[in-house]
């Protein structure tokens, strides 16, 4: 890669990771994508509700929320005209080169940040360099600033080859919250795909390191309970209430006693919890948010049904009303043998690349699987792959960072790896 | 009393008390109550079908274990034309005298017994005078023996004086089960008395002291729930499961934590409870026998309904059907006090009586208060008196006795107070 | 009472309604009142610190809440002379006038508001009077505005009467957490008091009603556990978390399920309860913010016992530590016959009163009981006297409001009584 | 095989089939197989107290179900003298040949039956050729008689041969509790062995198949916890009791509840539970029989530790005592490839084998694990092989069912491999 096209990245990559925004509210950061596309010059560009299916939209925030956000992106700079196909969380972004005959190859990045207070310290390089959020306790702290330049970067050196086929580039929104996977598998642009990567930095591996496949991925599921009872006076009149707290602790016991299952590794979480209002009323309102996983769709699936049935029941016990939603989702998914081995092979002649790693487990949750089941589903392949860079702290945490030398290595191995199954169609 | 009838009784509940039945089991109680009622001579004599209201019947034991007794009761000498009144767990009686015109004044008395086993100790009475149990396991430890012959005693000389009106002593089956009182308040035979009294030995009050009425009785209701679900491997296919234990371990946590009620006390306790087969099967069928109360008839419902709504979301929960049966009800009642102030006066000049209390609470259930109900809906009033006895043992031990100075005692006092009624008509 | 002091009266009532604030924040409401025991003379005047026992305070709000509210105070005009007394949380004050020989009597009110957002409504007449809570969120919707005026009044009353001995007005800060009764009751200034009154206006009787003798106040504590575990990721592993979230589920089951007692009506409720911090985390922490009643004092120590070993083995059975915390409490008590029976005959007198009740139940807490007790133990009499008034919405609603015209009867009511005990001692 | 030593072993099997027994009380199986060994002429034999370590037995019956079982054995008419030395539970036998230099080879096979009353139907072969069981209510329902079959044929056919070294066969007691497999391991007599194999028929592999190499074994747990509370009656006293059966509830609750491990499959089961006396009475007395598993010794251990942390705070939250025991207990183990291979390889040679497959999985425990942990340990190798056979109904059902034919193809695949590891030592 040119040093000049490295620099221009990496003045993105800190340009995003100074307006962190958390799903549903990347107004600023899909704005800028398109501005990049524009420079680039694309054949497509399909924006926030042309991009993705809002009806298939998972863990949108609140009115309020979004429409704070937004202000904010205005006045960050953002370009109102692009803002205005955004509005009410319709963020995301589909690049699109049509290069004549042959197959249609994709890749997937995505773009949202955390809620999450970034180091100030001085050892934090965003920090010393001075690109620490200015959106005080959010964060890129997932690297997705870097894997929206790596898109950027893919997108402009296979618009500058001699690449046959078409070309897209996905920039999803909403992958922290596990909501945005769906609605562009849902979209309609992943169905004629032939050939997908999803891309992600980091994941404990070190910088000159790849993994051509990433595997095990949990399929998840997150739930909210919201129970409601009836107030009454704890000691005047206990009888008289419906007791939410009551509910809620009663599903929480039996939410982790959902039994276990043969066919491989479940998971549940009643990861927050709570309700009522005084000491002295008997609770009218209280919640359950949580998640299940297994270890494949279907074990989460029946993870879910027993939840739902737990919550349900637990209200019931207690007279209360329960509303259940699903709040994001994931399926689990495998990456194809044959994108593995394109991978893998392309990025081990790439500078930079010390070590190929063949496969390894996520051992978490991902929506990228909605889109590699979707292509996968209509006779295509996918592919989930890492980039190893160097993170000072874990991913999640106040001091994670990305080592800009990977967004490089990231986009010259995915470059040539796409452009090979340009070529060879595996 | 005379010595003479003196005499009669205290063989008559010796023989009773060497041959305890439990509910509805009183084969061969009844049987010799009729004998007696026979000789005493009797207007009309209802007996088992014809005094009970056999649909009504709650606590009733299965087939083989009425058969057991029955054939027990044929062994140990029971008038066999009478026996065959009473297949079927239908036993009790009613002692009817006509005498004119005057009021209808009636007397309930229970009559069953124990799965207690009797002291076989030197110190304990009926062991020494050889009158102990000699159904082994059964025992005649709630003073019912001696409440039969004070019925007897009464009916004989109420027989003998000039009462005028009707007078009816109601020999009630199954009030250690609270399964017989609404059989016989549902019988009819009840809905034409104004005066009923009912009688209580004992109940911590000494020889020479009687309790001119009692109040408090707490509102019982018995349930069993019996859980079922499917059963499976538990190493192998946990999931296969639906878990009775689970449901049943809900369910006990949740009942007791019914709320309490500011209308007044109330109870619950899941007495006994239990599954399962085998260590390593999901368990697929539990049960939990349990019983609510209240202060009041209305509490001890709303206890009920709460109790009913966990059990069946305690199932629901966990995928298993749950049956739930009442297995013995009584209500709340309260003492008439016109009544009450009669017995008072009455007992007061019986020879052996050194104290008259006038009221106490009784603390826990007893299903005379059907009948006492009934009566009092129909406007008519009911007293439920005790008289007391030197009891070593406390109720329902081992080691319980009755002094039987005190049979003539409650003879004497119940005959005066019931004449007095038959007078005055308070 | 003169239209003069009525007049007054009202007006530092509406000025203490203007300003509503929190136990233990009662800076303007002190110095406020401190200044109008100053205007009338009194012989000792003691604040804060010297008013109350430190040490015994309970349901203390954190520095921060506590500094806030003494600045906001500062901004209102309070004395700063007077708040420099109050720092830290000290607040409250009790006037005394020596007046020679004679018994020492006392009059309690308290002084402090509620986290209540008062309505705007047209019909709401502080809102339509301008006399609306300036402090946001918060609102003496429980009548303490009229009860310091009270207090105020009757000290002025006392002040210019004959009255010959000691009369002492308390002024008790943190009722309504039930957090300061004891820091009064510990001070030593009711150890000499022959005679105590308390008064409540209200209470759901109306204008031109008095209650002479308060009983039935439940024994109440507050109580706050603090579960610690350990945070986890939920997918990747669970079995490195320890679960504060099921610790605090497995104590609510728990707490609602102790024993009912054959001793008298008991009360327990979780009214607040909350953890965690994320779907996919295994929750670190949570809390359960509760109460438990007993008819006694006795009976709420045996739930209070059951709680605290019920919170104690949740926490271990899920290998957390909790921190157990009192957050407020207060005794049950009686109300003395003498002194109800003056009261009630001189309240009989007054203009205005058109019904003398002469007893009622609280049914509720309230922690003047720790100075009744305090009073009685050292042989004095106490007595917890209602002064009706009308009020459109219930205690503690937004809509709460007092009849001025109570102020008035409460004011000569008391007066009268405390004339008469001062004369008579009975 | 000669038909003549077929026909012995059938007639060994179906003796053994008439007689079955329960764990630890094999002692008319123990006296038949050794009298056989004697027959066959063997260099050591070890009987009861001398095959085992007394103190490492698990799940031993209690003094009278032994005593019963003995005087059983007796009327049987097994050897007086043998009995003699397995009095008191002390069942299983060690033959040893000593043949020279070489390796210490061995094979372990289990006796003992189950709690199942055996089919009386015609389709069932037993029953239809007469050799259904005659202890009603147990039934070898799981192919242990046909392993004791094995056992002494094997034995015969290596006493027969020019095999070089030591051969043991261990007759081990007590599988179906998972009782007996840690007083073999720790008796000392498997620490110089250099191979050992176990075999298993059936496994829902017919007739003509086997598999050379059984893994995954769960290792397992039995607990049973007895909680021990307080009675009290329900109505009068509920604060007096301290309930087991609540205890018993919230730790049911608990353990199913406790978290998934990242490492493997784990397990958790309440198979049986149960408390209380009386409807009336606050359950003085409950218990929880139980098992936990893992998929590695380990998982097993975490699960055990978490299970016990649950029942003792569960007493400890309810003012209980629990006792908690172990019943029963096997580790983890896996069959070592080169035995794996040598079995494989001679079975595939034996007639009436139609298939060899490579490697399964249990799924399911056996405590042959602690003997192959044992082996492994001190640097041997070890094996476990399944011989397949026609079992009309499943495992543990009244009509399981070996195919005879099956014993001659253990008894020769088994043989064969011996000898080949006896002489090319792997």
């Amino acid at each position: 890669m040119s040093a000049d096209a490295t620099e221009r990245l990496v003045a993105l990559r800190r340009d995003l990771h100074r307006h962190p925004e958390p799903a549903w509210c990347e107004f600023y950061t899909t704005a800028r994508i398109v501005e990049e596309c524009r420079r680039i010059g694309v054949d497509e560009l399909h924006v926030g509700r042309d991009a993705i299916d809002p009806d298939a939209r998972m863990a949108v925030p609140d009115g309020d929320e979004l429409a704070e956000w937004f202000e904010r992106a205005r006045e960050d700079g953002a370009d109102p005209d692009i803002l205005e196909q955004l509005e009410g969380g319709h963020t995301g972004a589909i690049a699109v080169l049509e290069r004549g005959e042959g197959p249609t190859v994709a890749l997937r990045v995505d773009i949202d940040a955390l809620h999450i207070t970034e180091s100030e310290d001085g050892d934090h390089h965003p920090a010393s360099e001075g690109f620490r959020s200015e959106h005080e306790g959010q964060m890129h702290a997932c690297g997705h600033d870097g894997h929206a330049a790596i898109g950027v970067g893919v997108l402009e050196a296979v618009a500058n080859s001699d690449f046959a086929g078409t070309f897209k580039v996905v920039f999803q929104p909403a992958e922290e919250r596990v909501g945005g996977g769906k609605a562009l598998a849902e979209s309609g642009h992943l169905d004629d795909v032939d050939y997908l990567y999803a891309v992600h930095l980091g994941l404990d591996h070190p910088t000159g390191e790849v993994v051509a496949g990433i595997d095990g991925f949990l399929a998840v599921s997150h739930l909210l309970a919201e129970f409601e009872g009836e107030p009454a006076h704890a000691g005047a009149h206990p009888e008289q209430g419906r007791n939410a707290v009551q509910a809620m602790a009663t599903a929480i016991q039996n939410l982790y006693a959902i039994p276990r299952h043969d066919g491989g590794a479940t998971r549940v979480n009643a990861g927050r919890a709570g309700g009522g209002t005084a000491t002295n009323i008997i609770p009218e309102d209280a919640f359950v948010e949580g998640e299940v996983r297994g270890e494949t769709t279907e074990l989460m699936r029946y993870m879910k049904e027993k939840a739902d049935r737990v919550l349900r029941s637990a209200a019931e016990m207690h007279d209360c009303e329960v509303e259940l939603s699903t709040e994001g989702e994931a399926p689990s998914a495998e990456s194809d043998d044959e994108l593995r081995e394109v991978f893998g092979a392309e990025a081990a002649d790439v500078a930079g690349v010390e070590t190929v790693t063949e496969r390894d487990d996520l051992g978490g949750s991902e929506d990228a699987t909605f889109l590699m089941n979707r292509v996968q589903e209509q006779g295509g392949l996918a592919c989930y792959v890492c980039v190893g860079t160097d993170h000072p702290g874990g991913h999640h945490t106040s001091t994670f960072d990305v080592d800009e030398r990977s967004i490089g290595i990231g986009v010259e191995s995915l470059t040539n790896a796409i452009l090979r199954v340009g070529e060879e169609q595996p």
